[in-house]
């Protein structure tokens, strides 16, 4: 089921709360907390290099042969434009496939709390492992894009997050055969609205004591009863315990909350986030998908087998 | 999110190979091993019983009214006969919901290698603890039914491999947070032909050591290298070691293979899987669908909010 080309879709994901476990190796370090996928997400396609560029490329991913060849090295292009990502880069040398083109594409905001370098590097994984042949394991890729994702800084637990789908409960930080996961059963609407960025460097790399101890806090909120109100409840209650919350999401959350709906902050970014139509209730003019049940994937692009 | 009817998916999943691990508490019992989970799957619709009796049930499992009342229980239908299923029953009573209607509904044969008696346990429990609002994770839930097929001799391994979707490895036996689980990565049309069942009661409960020995080494193969094909050749050598290879089978795997496809007997039950179009091309009528990427969720029927 290999090819010299291959397609990976990994849904979005908004972080309700969360508590950082920093440590030296990468497969250790990671975070607890909680959070929704989304059936909005990021569609990575990798083909590998050369092989393709006497076919051309239908996404024009390969075009520029000036910058592709030479240095051997393959292109990334984010929503059609040349750019790089640092964790797809690790994913492609560690998987040893650095001649890959990677198209990553995405209606998702970048940089507001969805996830997006986490879903591009785990969907590198998945799709670089089909197209180059590379036989690693689910697990192998989840941890591969995860180590990726904790190294550079961008995230501690989304990728684990994306692969599994739905509701995660993230128990227990890291990689798989490290970390330990659950989810809250459930299949919803999803309304969102983003307002601008949040640097998840600059937080992640400040002093995270108090956030920890209200996401902490949280989860045990959480894991005593895990339904999805209980999830929106905990992440209002640690926005404001982390001293997170933003002007416009404390109104926005308000707002919903008024119109007799649940809102929350999508942790790192300027974007909240509520269940069935509450935005829509409240006046706003939101993104609308549902939770998506199936996690990360491989994508058949007309029926390839 | 919760209401007083509530409906699951849960793929069909074909075991390719098995090694027996018993144990006295169910959590702690199952199997390692390898299959496939199916797009073709079991739909479960649960209504909270005496709720739904006022409004008529569009699936008609409530019409029987004599039936109905007196004992408070529920009634199950399969495929719109009444009818009972052991382990259905085990997980009703664990969530404190015999009141329940359960409409069981597969297109799967019944007793022929599917897996239909653990996806129509753990659909019954994503269903009811949605429709009775239980509040249960899903760790939860799929505990709950995995323990009920294990008790109830029907399977050791189909409901936490039914759980996760895809290709799924059980690296060790057991319920969530006492088993472990990987998988092979890959999107494919799956094809089968069954011939008729095989009791997995009578097999588990024979001398399973030769089996177990057999299911341990085609594991080991397939760590090494986790791909679809090395699944189905790990499949082939061990029904043969297991000596649980039919004829019927044995011929369609030979014809398979002779019309350069891969095929393997899907454990237990009178049933041949190819991946692609082997049986197809091998003159067979076969079943299609494909590898399940999402694994056990529930549906929104009407898009319920």
């Amino acid at each position: 089921m290999s090819s010299q080309r291959a397609t990976a879709f990994v849904p979005g994901h908004v972080t309700a709360f969360f508590s950082a476990h920093p440590a030296d190796d990468p497969a250790v370090a990671g975070s607890r907390g909680a959070g929704v996928t989304l059936t909005d997400g990021v569609t990575v396609r990798v083909s590998a290099g050369d092989a393709e560029r006497a076919t051309g490329d239908a996404e024009g991913v390969t075009g520029d042969a000036e910058r592709a060849t030479g240095d051997g090295e393959g292109d990334t292009t984010i929503d059609g434009e040349f750019g790089s990502i640092g964790a797809v880069d690790d994913v492609l040398a560690e998987l040893d496939a650095t001649a890959a083109d990677v198209a990553v594409e995405t209606d998702l905001p970048i940089g507001a709390g969805f996830g997006v370098s986490g879903a591009a590097a785990l969907g590198t994984a998945l799709a670089a492992n089909d197209a180059f042949d590379r036989g690693r394991s689910e697990n192998d890729l989840v941890g591969i894009a995860h180590a990726a994702e904790v190294g550079r800084g961008t995230g501690l637990g989304d990728v684990v997050a994306q692969a599994r789908g739905g509701v995660p409960i993230r128990l227990e930080p890291g990689a798989p055969g490290v970390g330990e996961l659950d989810g809250i059963p459930g299949t919803a609407r999803v309304e969102y609205v983003t307002f601008g960025e949040l640097s998840t460097e600059t937080v992640l790399g400040g002093d995270t004591a108090a956030l920890s101890a209200a996401g902490e806090d949280a989860l045990d909120r959480l894991r005593a009863d895990p339904r999805l109100q209980t999830l929106t409840d905990a992440a209002r209650g640690f926005a404001r315990d982390a001293d997170l919350l933003v002007p416009e999401i404390a109104e926005a959350i308000a707002a919903v909350e008024s119109a007799g709906g649940e809102a929350a902050m999508a942790m790192l970014g300027r974007t909240v986030f509520a269940f069935g139509t509450g935005l829509s209730d409240a006046g706003y003019d939101p993104e609308g998908c549902r939770i998506d049940a199936a996690g990360a994937r491989l994508v058949d692009e007309g029926d390839r087998r």
